[in-house]
């Protein structure tokens, strides 16, 4: 729109929590009492849901006491919803915004998200509506394009090394092998976070598997083999979304088995699944005997106050600028930028929302070793930065004999 | 023995780690360092495996700085074993005692830490050397006796706090069934502490499971269905020790089952087992679609960076306490007594070995509600104070509508 509409203001929260997207809601909630364009801020409940059901709150009047509590928790405050708008939905989504005279729409969330704020924003040009959409990026996953990084992956990024961290000297404490199941369908940002910990050289992870890189079974025995003859233990990272080389997801392989030898099986969808059973082919096949499988599940992204102060600073000042923005630009999605420097430091920029919408972002062959099944440093000093500082351990085990 | 003796002492750490146990070590280095009558403090690797192999290394020589940092990192530092010695394997640990005039033996663990203690005590009585073995109590699963409550509890029941603090919320901004399956095969403290966060009237978990009340699968789901019927969602936390009304464990049945149905299936003992089958129950009979189910496994006693406060000061005392009770008295077990008054307090005290020795405790009757799917205001009274400081939440979605 040409100039800056005094109109009513709705924000929403969608798909998947993170640990940090409330504190993107509280940094939206007070730049928009800034702006006297703003007038009603609404908080859509259930996001897009929300929006077409009407079902909204009144967020300018929330409390300092509350914002700053509903900042520092996890999930999100507003709801969300696994809702994706097609053309019809987002449509009534516009009607809403016209009887309630919204003109500024701020979506905290994935692809998906952007992807509705772009067809909504793009419906709305067509019909000459003048609104302004912005996409705030979340995932736990940092799979979103053109940003850096994503808030919401250095907080579940410090779950899975401080995870890691206590796991892997848990086996030191009782040798064998171990094997950790990480969120990351497509890609291996979070289960890559698992080595972050690490501070000796004999410190686990000591094999990470990631969507990126096709493996095999045998390549994986074979690894986890070579590190139990050499350290006596192993502990494994691997991600929920591993493949094999010709791209096939291990756990539809496995599911497919797994129907075939036992017809009406109960546990074909389990979401410990993969773990165990590669567990029981290290067992069956390597004849280890002490061989455990963890899956970490939501924890990873919804376990209450451990948030990466940086990832919290940086989720609040991507709400900011989504509304600073809107006063005084077009339509976008909000991306952060690293600063080139010995220090870590970023600056905020505005993308177009179809640069974000639907794509997602793998990542890239620098941060993954050669052998497919570690990461490099690029990884190191692209990821250590989003975390704040780890727990270190102490360990007394290896220390010379008396 | 009669009087003090200028001795050597050894020290060990065994069974499943925890996040405090490491505290009781440094509490015993720090105590030993005091009495002229302890010559050499040994620290056993890998508990008494690393005694009859002789495995040692000398802990006085730690620095300050090493012993700070042991103190705060979960799992054992000096390795653990899940040996169970017999008299055979106790009579080889005694023969190195005398041959390295061992008189202290300090053996932090549960009761089969204990009951090895009371083996070799009453070995070294017969046999005419005098020496002292000394219990220190830890587990997360808080099933010793005579203590009011074990050292690594409080810290395992933080992180089960925080998790469902989180998962629950997370359950409110998607709503659904959510099944968490906790650690405790005999005891249901550790499950029993996922209420802990609780702040809101329909904060979940909304039912408790745990072994020492015999719930059917039939009592199960009607349960689920009446919360999410005045709900519209509903967190479970069950025990994987949870029995049917005869005794038999829901794992044994399922995998009976399973394997009935299932010639071959290679998921029979996959540890996410139970809180898949439930799951899978949920979808089928009560038709509710979106259900989730995690298994917390390792994570729960191994979480780098989470301690409760209160648990490592307590770890730690114990620690102490063991090296001056075998300075004066016989030997023993430490325990904790709770005192009475407003404010959490409390004093430690020797009991005899065997009064520790093998036996477990179960949660007492009047911590577990009439209906056998949840916990009572007694239980929260004497689990508060374990845990240190919760997190507090804040959740928007159920403000009034504008």
């Amino acid at each position: 729109m040409s100039k800056v509409a005094k109109a009513n203001a709705v924000v929403g929260q969608s798909g998947g929590p993170t640990g940090v997207i409330n504190a993107s809601l509280v940094g939206v909630i007070e730049e928009a009492k800034k702006h006297p364009e703003i007038k009603k801020l609404y908080g859509a409940i259930h996001a897009v849901s929300g929006i077409v059901k009407e079902q909204f709150i009144d967020l300018k009047k929330l409390s300092p006491a509350v914002l700053k509590a509903a900042a520092a928790s996890p999930s999100s405050a507003l709801g969300s919803s696994r809702d994706k708008p097609d053309e019809a939905y987002c449509a009534r989504i516009l009607e809403v915004f016209k009887e309630r005279d919204i003109r500024y729409f701020f979506y905290i969330g994935g692809n998906d998200s952007a992807n509705t704020a772009y067809i909504i924003n793009t419906m709305a040009e067509k019909s000459g509506y003048e609104m302004r959409a912005f996409h705030i990026p979340k995932t736990i996953d940092n799979d979103l394009l053109v940003t850096d990084h994503c808030p919401g992956y250095g907080t579940a990024a410090k779950f899975v090394s401080c995870a890691l961290i206590g796991d892997d000297i848990d086996n030191r404490a009782l040798p064998g092998i171990k094997v950790d199941c990480i969120m990351g369908r497509n890609a291996g940002f979070l289960t890559a976070a698992s080595v972050l910990g690490k501070k000796r050289d004999d410190d686990g992870p000591h094999l990470v598997y990631v969507p990126e890189r096709g493996v095999t079974l045998d390549k994986f025995l074979n690894d986890v083999e070579d590190v139990y003859k050499k350290l006596g233990r192993c502990t494994v990272a691997i991600s929920e979304g591993i493949c094999d080389l010709e791209g096939v997801l291990w756990t539809k392989k496995i599911a497919e088995v797994n129907e075939k030898d036992a017809h009406g099986n109960i546990q074909l969808s389990g979401t410990g699944m993969l773990a165990d059973f590669l567990a029981d082919q290290i067992r069956a096949i390597l004849k280890i005997k002490r061989v455990r499988a963890d899956t970490f599940g939501y924890l990873q992204r919804s376990f209450a106050g451990l948030q990466s102060p940086v990832d919290v600073k940086e989720a609040r000042q991507c709400g900011v600028a989504a509304v600073k923005y809107a006063m005084k630009e077009i339509s976008g999605s909000v991306a952060i930028k690293r600063l080139s420097g010995a220090k870590y430091k970023i600056e905020l920029f505005r993308t177009d929302l179809k640069n974000v919408a639907e794509k997602t972002k793998s990542m890239p062959d620098e941060f993954i070793n050669s052998d497919g099944n570690g990461v490099t440093d690029a990884f190191l000093k692209y990821a250590l930065p989003l975390t704040g500082g780890l727990p270190k351990t102490e360990y007394l085990g290896n220390r010379p004999r008396v």
